[in-house]
Formats: C-alpha cells, sequence, structure tokens
C-alpha cells in the first residue's frame, strides 16, 4: 500500500473529528444503485451507518425505493413526510410501538416482527391512531438474533397479523448479517438461506397470503443479490461508507472508504509507541474481523497497528515502521466498524474536492430509543 | 445473589435508559471522602465517569479539592469559573492548548505533560492568554500508556517547564491503571510505584524544585493511597457509580452500582435466547475482566449472560434461567465499565427514593476533544 498524506484542509480542524469524502459517498452510492437496477432489486438503505438526513437525500435520488432504521427515535430523525421507512426492529414496548404508528400517519410505515407480542402491541397503538402499518415477518436464516424459527411459524405469524384491524401483511425480513465470506465464498450460504425464503413464499401463498416484499442483504451480500432470486429489496448499510471489516472481506478497497477519524499524536514517550487522541470514545472498540489488525487502519503508516484503546488514548505499536510520526502530526484512522463509530460522534467534516470541510450535525447521532 | 425486581416508576420511561441511584451516588462519594480525609489525601474525581455538572458539585460539597477532566471540551463543560481542574492528558495541538489556557483565565488550571513540545505548545498559548497555567510532568509508572519513562528525564521536563514564562511547575501525574488486582494483592506493584515516584521527588528536591502535587489514583487503588505516602491527590473517576468491572475485582458489591440500563424484552423467537433493546450503542462493547461474564449483569436474571452485542440488539443466553424473561419485560443492566456507558446516552434518569425518576441532560457527553 501506499503511504498516503493528510489532506492540507484537515491540518486545523480539531481533533479527534470524522471526515466524509463526499466524492467516495456519491461513488459508493452509484455503484450500489447501478448493480441494483441491473439485478432488478431495491435498494432500501440502512440508514444506521450514516445518520445523516442529507445523505438519506442522497440515496433516494439515486433511487433507492425507501429507508430502514434500526430504532423508531432514528426513523423519526431520518425520514420525512411522504416517505417510505422501514423499521427493521421489534416494535415492542408502549412507547415504541406507539411514536411509529405516529409516523405512520403520514408516510409510509412498515416494522418487522418476530412474535406474537409484537403483533398485538403494533396493533393496538395503529388502532389508537387510525394509522396502517405494514408488517413483515423477520425469518431467522442462520444469524441466529432475531426471526421466527420455521416458515411454519412464519405462516402462523402473518395469518395473525392479517386478522388484526391497522395492520397490512407485507411480506417476509431476513437479514443473513451471518455471512460474511469473501464474495467468491458466499454461494452454499446463500443457497441455504434462498431455500428458507422459497419455503416460507410457498407456505404462504397456499395459504392466500402475499409476500410482495422479501427485504434481505446486508453490504457482504449487496453484491451477490442477483443469487437471492425472491429477494425484492436490499437493507445494505456499511456500504455508503465502508470500513476496514468491509475491506478485510474483500467488500471493497481502502478507496472506497468515505469515513476517516484524524487524530493528532499527543505522546510518544514510551517506546515503539505513539499515542493519538482519538480512543474508545472515537474510533468504538468494535473488534477487526482479523484478529492481528488491531482498532482502525493508519492510512499513513500501514505498518503501524492500533493496539490498545482507552477511552481518550489510542496507543499504536509504530515498532514495524521506518519512520515513525512526530507528536503534533495528524493521522487519519479507518475504523473497524464504521456504524457505530458515526454514533459517537456529534458532528462530521464533510469534504467536497476543492471546497473547506464543512461541519455537518449527525441528525440520527444517538437515537436508540 | 437474590432476586431484585424492577421499580415501579422505571416501567414507563422509553428504553433502553440509563438510571442513576442518587442514594448509591451520595454513598460512594461519601465513602471515598471519609477514607481520604482519614488517609490525608485529596479526592480530584475524574468527572469523565459521569460526565455532570450536577456530580460534580456534589464531590466538590463533599471536600473534593478540584476536578479531573480527560479533554479540554470536557473541561470547559464541567468546571465552572473560580474552580480547580485538572488536564490529566497532554496539550498537544493549538486548539487543545489554547482552549485550555482560556479556560485559565478564571480558573485554576493544570495539564500533564511527557513532552517538551506539550510544554512548548502549552507555554505559547498561555502567553497568548496572559493566563498562568500550572503543569505536572507524566511519569510513567508501569501502565505503559503515557508518562516519561525515568524519573531523569521527568527531571529534564521539569526544568523546561520551570524555564517558560506562563506555566508553573506543579509536581508530577502518574496513572497506576494497571493494577487491577484486588486490594489483597496489590502490594507488590504499589510498592514498584512507590519507588519510581520516591526517586522522581529526590532528583527534583536536590534541583531545587517543588513537586506541591503527586497526582496518582484510580478507582481500583483508591482505598490503597493511604500505601502510597508520597500521593497527595487521587484521580478516582469510576467510584462514583461503579460497574461489573469494579464489582468482580473485588472494590465494591453488586449494590454499590449506581448506574444501570433499563431494557426492553423485544424478541425470545431463537431458542434459550431472549434479544433486549440495549446493544453496543446503550452498553458499550468493553469486554469484562472476566472472559466468561459477557457484556454486563442482568439485576433479575443472575444465570442470564449477555453473549452477543450488535448495535441495538443485546442477545442474552437464557438456558442457565430458571424461568425466563417474556416479550416486553424490562430487565436492570448493570454495564461492564461504566464511563463510555454514559458517554453514550444524551440524558441518564436521576432516581431519588420517593421521587418520580427525572430526566437529566448529560452536560460533557461526547467531548471528545
Amino acid at each position: 500500500m501506499t503511504v498516503d498524506t493528510i489532506q492540507p484542509d484537515l491540518q486545523s480542524i480539531p481533533t479527534p473529528a470524522l471526515t466524509i469524502d463526499a466524492a467516495v459517498v456519491r461513488d459508493n452510492i452509484g455503484r450500489l444503485s447501478e448493480y441494483a437496477r441491473r439485478a432488478g432489486v431495491g435498494v432500501r438503505p440502512h440508514t444506521k451507518t450514516h445518520k445523516l438526513r442529507h445523505i438519506a437525500r442522497m440515496q433516494l435520488e439515486a433511487g433507492a425505493i425507501g429507508l430502514t432504521a434500526a430504532k423508531v427515535s432514528e426513523a423519526a430523525a431520518i425520514s420525512d413526510s411522504g416517505e417510505d421507512v422501514l423499521l427493521a426492529y421489534p416494535p415492542i414496548g408502549r412507547h415504541r410501538a406507539e411514536q411509529l404508528a405516529e409516523l405512520a400517519k403520514d408516510r409510509t410505515v412498515r416494522a418487522a416482527v418476530d412474535s406474537e407480542a409484537a403483533v398485538e402491541m403494533m396493533a393496538d397503538a395503529a388502532l389508537q391512531t387510525g394509522a396502517t402499518v405494514g408488517l413483515l415477518v423477520d425469518v431467522n436464516v442462520g444469524m441466529d438474533r432475531t426471526g421466527v424459527p420455521t416458515p411454519a411459524d412464519a405462516l402462523r405469524l402473518a395469518q395473525a397479523i392479517d386478522r388484526s384491524k391497522g395492520l397490512r401483511v407485507d411480506g417476509i425480513m431476513i437479514y443473513p448479517g451471518h455471512i460474511y465470506d469473501p464474495p467468491t465464498k458466499q454461494m452454499t450460504a446463500i443457497g441455504a438461506v434462498n431455500a428458507i425464503v422459497e419455503e416460507t413464499l410457498e407456505l404462504w401463498q397456499r395459504a392466500g397470503l402475499e409476500a410482495s416484499i422479501v427485504s434481505g442483504g446486508s453490504t457482504p451480500t449487496a453484491y451477490q443479490s442477483h443469487l437471492m432470486p425472491r429477494v425484492t429489496e436490499i437493507r445494505a448499510g456499511a456500504y455508503v461508507f465502508n470500513d476496514m471489516n468491509t475491506v478485510r472481506c474483500s467488500y471493497c478497497a481502502i478507496e472506497n472508504c468515505a469515513a476517516r477519524v484524524v487524530a493528532t499524536v499527543v505522546s510518544d514517550a514510551i517506546s515503539g509507541q505513539v499515542v493519538i487522541d482519538a480512543g474508545s470514545k472515537s474510533l468504538t472498540r468494535d473488534p477487526s474481523s482479523d484478529p492481528n489488525a488491531g482498532f482502525g487502519y493508519v492510512v499513513e503508516f500501514p505498518e503501524a497497528r492500533i493496539s490498545k484503546l482507552s477511552e481518550e488514548h489510542g496507543q499504536i505499536d509504530v515498532s514495524a515502521c521506518s519512520t515513525r510520526p512526530r507528536i503534533g502530526e495528524r493521522l487519519t484512522v479507518i475504523p473497524n466498524h464504521v456504524c457505530p463509530c458515526v454514533n459517537l460522534h456529534d458532528s462530521v467534516w464533510w469534504i467536497e474536492a476543492n471546497e473547506a470541510p464543512r461541519e455537518v450535525r449527525v441528525d440520527a447521532r444517538g437515537k436508540v430509543q
């Protein structure tokens, strides 16, 4: 890898700072959009990655069929009246279901459910507001996080939705988040997912239920969507920025990473080490898919390894580097996992070519409810 | 351990929510304050744990001699005009040094340095504002994060400070953050720390330099401060709330943990597991000191194990529990490491006995610069 140098514009902003390269974002959005058009699948980007209203609009303008959010407060912060938003999360809890039904008054709202309790809570809240909420039955395809365990369970739940006033059966949701293999090795796992989807849809058809939506995808499987013929839309999130986990699993290259933390070296007192002002409060402690890789990639010093993080200190082992960063020098770090990293920053710096960096508030940061 | 049940008041707040038990906070502050008085050592609490102006005032009212912050934006957010605040961090970077010098106009400000570059940057900024900043020389006592490596280096740096206009040599700072042994096993490590401090102070004395402050401590070593005779103040932070790491290392009991995340069960679709609405965005991914312990302790289900976290999902293995939480039920989780957990929450719920929970903004959340 070539040694990069930091842009002159980024020498004056207070650090640590999360920067977003607008050209890379546009390129990432355009590439998935073009693939999806050719594959005949809709893109419903997961906005948890960027949390920026501005980027959500860029995605919609590039042809996204709607947005995805993880929590209802996030859905409210990121989507606008008249738009289409999916809560890829069970609407459990009075507050959550009620706020979702409230949103459904002026936009198309859907949620994913994997229990009769969720169906009942959502129906109660929808009836209160008079709005209709579309539900997708969350079917477990191997991630073992949420999702009904069998196609027969999915049918039973769809029938419960179908009996409920204020609700609409819209289809199924799958999350193949367990598939991390590089694209060339994904075939077996994708085949297993297809079999579950196929069996579920067959049962529904026999029971007279239509699944107009089969919501799937993730960044690792996004470009394999043409191998999942029943999937109608993909909920990729990380693709918009990318990160070291997407690089290390061969889904993209370093230059496709739009989000980078600029940090300053604040200490070199310990031999073979420098310390930057970005710790777990700026980068997160999310581990790398490569156990030897440390807590992010230092663009200017590819041989460096961020070996330890405390909240405000990033300890970088520079013993393998031919030259070493000096105190006060700025470094650029690509995080392991960009989604929780964005959540730590009140604002990001938006970088357009030939323009001064512009500070932009992260609209949906901290929306955990 | 006995099975606890959640307070009725906490059944209605939106989840996930971080709650703070005021009585436990007062007890934790009082206990360290009383010990420190007997041991003849000052308490300069690290405010990074709570990030609440309100608690900083409680600590000062209980006799704290000043406050500690990790970043200058945190120091500005948490301390008031006329107060005394230590930046336990190198003032490297123009923005950082200038903002610190600005604060020194109306309060007592000190910072820790481990390089001549830091001394020069701080001197430049202090001269610009006309304020005086006191510096402590950060001496490495085994944590190997920051700090000059030897007592001789500490002397050289103190002499550089002494030659600089706008700066004042105030003493040394140590951070024995590597000492995690239970109190009964800390003696050897504490002896090694004492030896370095003693040698440093002797060199300073011979050179005619006074170290009026020897700033040390951490929550794990706080109650051993009487065994560190040269330490004048301790910068304990976590003691104010405690967490599972302080419990597991025998520094406190479960009932001394003031900060707890209330979460709702949102799925039980996967056998032997329930999912709560608190993931890494509410609890952090900070690991436990016990590798088998998972990502926090579920108060109501002591046999449960939070085995996996994604951003918005906490997957709890309940296979060892005799009864299992139901969908919609609320659980209380004590985080592994409370400091970064607080940083994830825009507000906390302040719980006083016989009062409704009160939502309080976290003043210094997200202050990473």
